[in-house]
């Protein structure tokens, strides 16, 4: 993350009834608004598809993760560029980033409440109906042999930690994690909001043209909500793990995707809440 | 809240390489759909102003405290009914709610793509543009002589934690809690998503005709953002306590709405980040 995604602020600082002048590290929120242009030269338009707030850096990995896991956008080689915005932008050009998508593509802009709905935080929200509520993700999550031991993820929330430089300075963030299958990191990316997080993982994955990631494992630094286990099933993951815990939603989604979800996972404890025969217990391999 | 708050789901519970399986109380998760009726009886109208995933229990207050804090609807008196949709509404009855407004009042929708932005955790995204961002609140924050002692604040989230009933069965919902200045707790509203728990807590606060909240202090089990601080603005609340950390635009907001903003709050510790005349130090109670 650049230097720039937290802040230094004078607090006052109580402890036991001792108070201080004091300067605190804040994680910096500030709102993104996401653009495409697209269509040909000829007739090219301008849309806004989503305001969300974040926190500064990899905004083009935020931007191209976004409308990929929204499903605006169906594969990499769909996005020509991503810059901040430089014209019709005097003032905040730094908040507005514009991803221009190549002539030939036409991006899944069916409904433009859709799109309007889909915000930093409700990746659901844009389906525009209730009933239609399920992104179809163009990745089987089901494909694949891919599997985590026990022990190896025990492990993964200290690697977290130790990687996670700007929650430690702030307290305030929000992280996603990559592991391949030997346990490396392979990617991490931070946000206030968690959304916008993995949008950047996806996205920094999309970019480098590694998808679908289902060898992979995900960690998320916090609770397991329906529209993560969504955007997870668009990139082809099919191993998440939460520190925190999941919601109902998301168990029924990620058992839909075929995707094996472990939660509370802290210290040498966790719960496998669908398709545990991805998840290898050293001691009770039989036990299910 | 109601028991349909959470669900029970067998899972397999690891812990130091044992399986056992098991059943786990989650959160339940589930889409809103809000709903406003307008206009004179002749040519009423029906809009969709947002949908939201949230835990069921509370829609109605939900629906008020969103419509409120969003400046769709200024005061309870411009509200008739809240009830989940009855007709047009043959699946998801539980999942769609109808506002309908008295016939005098214009709710204010200027701006359609407003109202599509705002989401469940996205209450600022709605302002249509990053130049607009800030609601204005029709309560001055800064109005009366709330104040807090340090002995106080300690004391609240034990008592938040001790009335946590969902919480305590998940592990998995976010809680906004209201208290008067002699610490009592007068109102605690859950939920998966944060900016609903305060949605329900204003709403239920709104329908009870208590606003503004300002002889009052709020507390947030986790983090601070923006987006919680201005919904907390538009109800008048004028302390605000978080377990978590701030963010920079919330303590920016915070500062701009005069409103005492309190992080980390745990143990005997606690950071003032705006405001801390209103904050009394049992000790210290000149050190600023």
């Amino acid at each position: 993350m650049s230097a720039d995604s937290s802040i230094k602020l004078p607090i006052v600082k109580v402890h036991d009834d001792e108070a201080d002048h004091s300067l605190d590290s804040l994680a910096i929120e500030e709102p993104l608004e996401i653009r495409i242009g697209y269509g040909p030269a000829e007739n090219r338009q301008i849309k806004n598809v989503s305001i969300t707030m974040r926190t500064p850096g990899n905004d083009g990995e935020l931007a191209a993760g976004f409308l990929f896991t929204e499903g605006i956008i169906r594969q990499r080689e769909d996005i020509l560029s991503a810059d901040h915005c430089v014209i019709a932008c005097a003032e905040n050009k730094e908040n507005v980033i514009q991803v221009d998508l190549k002539e030939d593509v036409i991006p899944s802009l069916n409904n433009t409440e859709r799109n309007f709905y889909t915000t930093s935080s409700c990746g659901v929200c844009g389906k525009g109906s209730i009933n239609a509520i399920r992104t179809v993700s163009i990745y089987d999550g089901g494909v694949g042999e891919n599997h985590v031991s026990d022990d190896r993820l025990y492990s993964l929330p200290d690697i977290l930690k130790r990687h996670q430089q700007v929650f430690a300075d702030t307290g305030g963030l929000h992280a996603s994690a990559l592991f391949d299958a030997a346990g490396e990191l392979i990617l991490l990316r931070e946000d206030v909001g968690r959304h916008n997080a993995l949008d950047k993982l996806i996205g920094a994955a999309l970019n480098a043209g590694m998808l679908p990631l289902n060898t992979h494992i995900l960690l998320l630094s916090g609770r397991a909500s329906f529209e993560l286990v969504q955007k997870a099933a668009m990139a082809g993951i099919n191993i998440i793990a939460a520190v925190g815990a999941p919601s109902s939603l998301a168990v029924q989604l990620a058992e839909e995707f075929k995707i094996s979800l472990v939660g509370f996972l802290r210290g040498r404890r966790f719960n496998i809440y669908t398709q545990p025969q991805r998840i290898l217990l050293s001691k009770y391999e039989d036990s299910y």
